[in-house]
């Protein structure tokens, strides 16, 4: 089926009346002491998740699962992600934020471990070594890659913003993704960071109907309302991701009813600004 | 101990009297039959690979390690990496190439993974998100993170090559590289490309004292006698990675004699480029 994983996301987005993602980095600094204190590391971050996750799922659209965080508990953090991945997906299209960047014959074998052997909806896939990088993740009909553009981060400007013919990098890697989709059997989307509404308008003006994968909300100071405002279209899908303000919005025993009811709030949020576009 | 990564790094070249780096991609589909058709997939790749090391080690300057065929395995290719990694590091040091690139406080929790839990010598980091996605990679003395400026893929000129103000691209991430690596306590290194001597000579005049990890030799048809003249200096060392054309260098049973044969070709031709610099 084209479009499996827009399809799935549209439709959960107007089921649940959100466009919330809410993303998994288990920091092990940052559990609950009563989960850390009854169970080994990784155990404590499979709890952690998972009840995050029960008290949430009605709220999300999607789940983005950092990669780093996981990668950090060595294999057994794998392991981790093949037992929660498949509970998730459940209900939930899971992202893999995971960055992969790297040439053809080995971005071949990080679409495989993503999109086979994880089974995950959708991944985050870096630009930077061009187009035999990236395709490999567009290979596979009704999984999703969103390439990054405009990070969110401090550093973005170091080498996103410089300018190629009068055009910041950022927008000539969007520019290309979105001609380059068109040929591939899978979905490309764009990473497009909320802290900086003038890029995103300018990305959602050349890519009018590519989804935005938004974070950079909450922790990380973005402005919910301007993004939506600036990306949202009938044609053009976005995804708010949110993940410490909601996972750590409580640091006690009450952390997924805290994180049930962070995500409501900004879920109610996000919907108030959805109805203004 | 401050720049034990360059220091154990060059006391193997000379000891070996080799700049190769053999990179570790085990391709299940490439496995030598008589493994395949005798252990699971990944005791099969575990049991290639300790081979190939076994035949190979007096010859390497480092083994690389590319993370993707690992992770293709799930969580028993980490698994498998918790096993080798350790066995090859006892004699020679390892490269992560994971070309991993992510904000500030997700960049640290990959460089624990590779750098604590993993415990390789140095990685590969992909550059595009700036400055805080690569500084945690450098915040370990004694470890190495090798970014990408260059790469040697057909993908590599649709970014890599715009101009910045007439500046390529990758000349910009390298000069950056070279100043952001002066305040931080680990060692910085460029992923340079032996596809483009051009490219490697204008790098090497900018950063005259890091190392340079430069794969396309062999199967990517790089000129590694070019690439050595062009940035081998006394203070500018190179590492040579070959992955392809040792590993598979026979499909047969003798598959570790003939990756020993290859390795020792190669290692002797390099050796001969090196002495005319």
């Amino acid at each position: 089926m084209a479009y499996a994983f827009r399809d799935r996301l549209l439709h959960l987005q107007d089921e649940r009346r959100s466009l919330l993602c809410i993303g998994l980095d288990p920091d092990p600094r940052r559990l609950p002491p009563h989960l850390t204190g009854r169970f080994s590391g990784v155990e404590a971050a499979y709890r952690f998740c998972s009840d995050i996750v029960d008290a949430t799922q009605h709220l999300a659209c999607a789940y983005k699962i950092n990669f780093a965080f996981f990668e950090a508990m060595g294999s057994e953090g794998i392991r981790l992600l093949e037992r929660l991945i498949p509970e998730i997906r459940r209900e939930t299209p899971v992202i893999a934020d995971a960055k992969r960047g790297d040439i053809g014959n080995s971005a071949r074998m990080y679409a495989e471990a993503l999109f086979e052997r994880l089974d995950v909806d959708a991944c985050t896939v870096a630009p930077y070594m061009g187009r035999d990088s990236i395709e490999p993740f567009l290979a596979y009909p009704g999984k999703a890659a969103f390439v990054l553009a405009r990070t969110s981060n401090s550093g973005s400007a170091d080498f996103q913003h410089l300018l190629v013919d009068s055009e910041p990098l950022y927008s000539m890697v969007a520019r290309r993704i979105n001609e380059w989709q068109r040929e591939q059997p899978g979905e490309a989307g764009l990473v497009v960071g909320a802290t900086d509404p003038a890029a995103m308008s300018r990305l959602r003006a050349m890519c009018p109907s590519l989804p935005f994968l938004i974070p950079g909300v909450g922790a990380q100071g973005g402005d919910a309302g301007a993004a939506i405002a600036a990306a949202l279209t009938p044609h053009g899908p976005v995804v708010i991701n949110s993940s410490r303000s909601i996972l750590y919005a409580s640091a006690g025993d009450d952390f997924a009813a805290a994180a049930g009811r962070a995500a409501e709030e900004l879920r109610s949020a996000l919907q108030r600004h959805r109805t203004r576009v």
